[in-house]
Parts: C-alpha cells; sequence; structure tokens
C-alpha cells in the first residue's frame, strides 16, 4: 500500500524541503522582489489547484499580493489569453505534465511575465517552460491520491513567503514543522477507532476557511477520491449561502477549525449544524471545541498560516481509512490514472 | 409560486436591462476605460459568484483583462486586504446586503481603486458603497431561490463588456435575447415529461466550461438548494483530475454543452460517461449531441458567450421540477433565507 507509506513519508519530504530547498527558494525571490508584480496569477488542476488555494491567502494576508486562479481554457481552448504582463504567473503541477497549466505558462513567458513552476519533476515540460523551478523534492509518489505531493506543495508556497516577507520569525517556525508534522500523524492513530461508524455514509461536506480553505477542499477531494462518497469542501461563508440546505439529521460535516481569526465563525457553525442535527467532525488544535464534536481531530498547536499543512493530515488519514472500510483498492481508484493531461 | 412566476419573467428582465439599463453601462464604462485597470477581482457569494466566473470569461476572453475572484476573508476576518488599487474592484450581490462583499469594496476605495456594484436596491448597503453601479432592475425576487436576477446578473456582464469592447455585433445579438430567453423557456416545457424519473435520486453532477462553467455551477446550486440533492458543479477539465472517480452505473450527469470550442471536449466527455454506464442529461443546441442524451434539453442557437443566459433555464426549471416531484417547498428551502450576511 503506497497510499499509507507516502502519507508516513510527509515529515520527511519537509525536513528535505527545509535542509535542501532554500537556494532555489531564493533565487525566485530575488527574481519576484526585483519585478515587483501587481497581482499573481495561478495554474493548477486538481489537488494541486488546492494548493494554489493556499497561496491566495498566504500572497494576500502575508504580501498583500492580489492571487487569481488561472482559467486555462482562455488559453488553450479559446485561444483568448488574458494579459498577464505584469503578473508573477505559477504553474502547480505534481507530474509537470499539465498540458494546460504549461500553456498558460508558455503565453505568460511570451507576455512577458516572471514564471515559476512548482513540479516533482526537473525535467518536465512544465519545469522546462517556467523561468523559475521550485522542485518538490518528494521522490515518486505512486499513489493516484496525492499526499505527500500537497503538502510538499504547501511547504513549498509557505517558504516562498517566508523569504519574499523576509520574516525571520515564519521561517523559525518552519524549522519546527518537520516535529509538528510527525506530531500530527501520530495523533491520527485514533481515527481507526472511529472511522468504521461511516462506513456507509455516502455523502459528507468539509468546511474551513481562509488559509484552511485549502485543507476542507483537499480533505473533500481525498475523501471523493478514495471512497467515491459525493463529498464536497466549502468556505464556511459561501456554504451559509445555500448549501447549507442539503444538511439534515446525521449528516456529516468536517470542520477544519484550528486556532486562529477563524476559530469564532467555526465555533458558531459548529452550533448550527448542531441545530440540524448534523454530526460534526472536528480537525483543531482546540480543545474545547474538539470537546463539541461528534468526533475530534486533534492536530498540533502552531500559527494559522502553518496549520493547513497539519490539519490535511487527520483528512488524508480519515478518507484511507474510509476506503481501507469499504475494501476499495486504495492505490487507484476507479477511473483516474497517475498523470491526468487536460487541454 | 413565486420561483415558477420569477423565472418566467426572466424574458421581461432582460428586455427592460436592454432599454433602459444603457445609460448606467455606459457610464461605468467610459470610468473603465479611462482608468485601464491591469486586472479585475469580483467579490460576491453564493449565485452572485456563479456570475462573477461568467465574467472571468467575458472580459478574459474578449477584453483580455485577468479576473480574480476576491477572498473576502482577507478583508473582513484577518483584516490585511492585498493591494487592489491598479484593478477594477466589482461587488455582485442580489440584496446588496452582503457585508463581506461591501468590505472588499470599501478597502478598493481607500486604495483609490475603481469600485462598481450590480445590485437589486439603489439604496443598499453595496450599490451605495461603489462609485459606479448597475441596477439589476428586476424588480422584486421573493424566492429564496435566485433566477431571474441571476440572468439580470449576466446580461448586464455581457452589456458591459460589450461596451468595452465597443462591439456592434455584440449589441446587435444582444437585442435578440429577449427572444431567445422566450423560446429557452418555452422549451422547458419539455421537461415536466421525464423529471420524475430523477425522484429518487440523491446525487448529480453538472459539467460545463469556459463561459459555460458559470452555468455548471449555478445550475448545480439551484438542484441543491431546492431539492436537498448532493449536486456538484465542476468545469469538465477539474473532474478529470479527480471527481470522476465518484461516477458509477446510472449516476446522472448534467453536461451544459452548447455550440462552441468546449462543444468537442464535451462530446468526448459524453463517451467515457456512456462507457461508466452514467446517465447524461444534455443541455445543447447542437442535435447530434442531444440525441446522445439519456434526456435531451435543448437551447436556441446563439453565440457561445450568450449561451450561459440561455442554457441555465433548463437546469432552474428540473431543479423546480425535481422539488415539485419530491413535495418540497419551492420559496422556502429549509435552513436558508432570502438576504444571507456573512463577515
Amino acid at each position: 500500500m503506497h497510499l499509507q507509506k507516502e502519507i508516513a513519508q510527509q515529515p520527511g519530504v519537509i525536513t528535505r524541503l527545509l535542509d535542501e530547498g532554500g537556494a532555489a527558494i531564493e533565487a525566485a525571490a530575488a527574481a519576484i522582489r526585483d519585478r515587483n508584480p501587481v497581482f499573481a496569477c495561478i495554474a493548477a488542476r486538481g489537488t494541486s489547484d488546492n494548493a494554489a488555494h493556499y497561496a491566495q491567502y498566504m500572497f494576500g494576508a502575508l504580501l498583500r499580493l492580489p492571487v487569481m486562479l488561472a482559467t486555462p481554457s482562455l488559453h488553450t481552448v479559446y485561444e483568448t489569453p488574458p494579459d498577464l504582463s505584469k503578473a508573477l504567473v505559477i504553474g502547480i503541477s505534481q507530474s509537470g505534465q499539465a498540458e494546460d497549466v504549461r500553456a498558460v505558462l508558455a503565453d505568460a513567458n511570451q507576455q512577458g511575465a516572471l514564471t515559476l513552476a512548482l513540479t516533482n519533476f526537473e525535467d518536465s515540460p512544465l519545469a522546462q517552460t517556467a523561468q523559475f523551478h521550485l522542485p518538490l523534492l518528494a521522490e515518486r509518489e505512486l499513489s493516484v491520491a496525492a499526499t505527500k505531493t500537497y503538502t510538499a506543495q504547501l511547504t513549498l508556497i509557505a517558504m516562498l513567503t517566508s523569504a519574499l516577507a523576509e520574516s525571520q520569525a515564519m521561517w523559525n517556525e518552519l524549522k519546527s514543522l518537520p516535529r509538528l508534522a510527525a506530531q500530527a500523524l501520530s495523533f491520527c492513530e485514533d481515527i481507526a477507532g472511529w472511522a468504521e461508524r461511516y462506513r456507509y455514509c455516502d455523502r459528507l461536506v468539509t468546511l474551513g476557511r481562509g488559509f484552511n480553505y485549502a485543507t476542507a477542499c483537499e480533505i473533500s477531494l481525498k475523501v471523493k477520491e478514495l471512497t467515491y462518497i459525493a463529498s464536497e469542501g466549502y468556505s464556511e461563508a459561501n456554504f451559509r449561502h445555500g448549501p447549507i440546505a442539503a444538511i439534515d439529521r446525521g449528516h456529516p460535516v468536517v470542520l477544519v477549525s484550528p486556532q486562529g481569526k477563524n476559530l469564532a465563525g467555526m465555533v458558531d457553525m459548529r452550533e448550527r449544524l448542531e441545530e440540524l442535527g448534523a454530526e460534526s467532525l472536528i480537525i483543531s488544535n482546540n480543545s474545547d471545541l474538539l470537546r463539541q464534536g461528534t468526533q475530534a481531530m486533534s492536530i498540533p498547536s502552531a500559527s494559522e498560516w502553518l496549520s493547513p499543512i497539519l490539519a490535511v493530515m487527520p483528512g488524508q488519514v480519515f478518507a484511507m481509512r474510509q476506503a481501507l472500510a469499504r475494501g476499495y483498492e486504495l492505490d487507484k481508484p476507479r477511473g483516474l490514472s497517475k498523470v491526468t493531461v487536460t487541454e
């Protein structure tokens, strides 16, 4: 079972990125500082698109840099690329094979923009197209469902943000990440004790906001890929504008709600869900909130901006445990292959 | 039943916008031309957020203007607004009461950006905060599920794009929109004949791409709000990167696939879905593709950029028919109110 091994490898990959990834980060950061882009545009699909959501909040909150998510079909299908000449254009893809992501960067190069890729393969088409490349250093990922490459993408985004913010405090906190990640994984062992309760659940909602909107989307995707549950991730705010109508008695809802500026909103949402009779599965480092959940998934304490790298782990393990309980193939979900090329 | 009446009012609202909305459009367009923004940033929630997706493709494809969707929590929760000073910042909200959307525009004003609101209430906080206001002219919408205000938002976005593109050809085509919209609604009468087949379906996927990505998201939201089905909307490309794993025999999938540059990809997707044993519900004006669906929802022929205003209508009617078949309250879905204020 590659999936289980790859989940366990995450602290090691993070250590390697912190030890060996610095030079590539500094080179990219220097070029970005030099160019001083008006905004960033990130092209990505699937799991990598969730890493892009994390970058939206990291760059926005800590660098005040607005981030748009690319619309690749404007480049590939319509052939009317928007003007990205004043942007920092970033492509994220585990394989580096995503042709539509590559096309966005190729157009951006032609327009004179600064381009950067995050991939696990130095010689991939995407890495070769970008002016700068940040390697994921995650070794080969064999399970179709991405885990260690996702947390590697987030770690690189956090490192790049720390470099651009010139924040020694952020770097200091990043140094503790391997230890925190190992601790987060050890906390996940509890999940096996209660996961069977959800053996026959056929729908799941995952909520997060701000830095952890990415986490909600990624946990939702992992559950969907591995268990085929109708699993949806929302911003807690958007959820109130419509989708909450679908919640009834017993509906399981994962709340990604670590300590931080969004905690109060999530506490309020949990109460709202309790009124509706829903089951809440809490991912948090706040002990009061954890006690109020139907299930508690504890993560180590960390700054809110760092918490997404830890908070996704119980979601990965929950998805894996569900797949095991249902007797599904872990490494090769039906209908998927490791590299999906869309144009 | 307000919902049914409001769906039927759509051609009339579009006529009113074309007849009376021109002056506000020209004033906003002149200010935008004058300012020449580097990118646009759109803040919106729920249905209005789907209108923002339409604007991404309209502004991108026809004006080459990159569009980012705002991250309101950076303004309200984290109080670290990104630098939008070189952007055109647009807020979309039926009620104009969305506090987080208003906060994005207030920050943008302070940063010296150009701000524009689309609302149905001239005296709403959002309309009052923006430098320019485009009224939806949709009269009061009483059903909680938005229909006529959504197509009004799309029509205004299409009008604004036509004005900025200075395209007489686009204006000419817009003139035919009231007639096409009335025709689209008359075609929807067929849906009552087969909608009961889906009485017990509890999950649904809706796919679109490019201009009609917005349509897929909006149909998915209407179905979810009105029927509580686990209903998800995807870009056809993103769907291939993971969520397709959840499709098995009999899973209903709505394909929003009018004639245009994305048709080939959607034809290919329908074949892929047939291999998986899924049921395909086709919204199109391409007769070959319509014949291949489990169900056919025909819409009038129009340019691809205009088609989202027509293609959403069979989705609205399908959602309403499902709610009727299930005996649900049409105008007041459980857990929702017409005005949702999030911060």
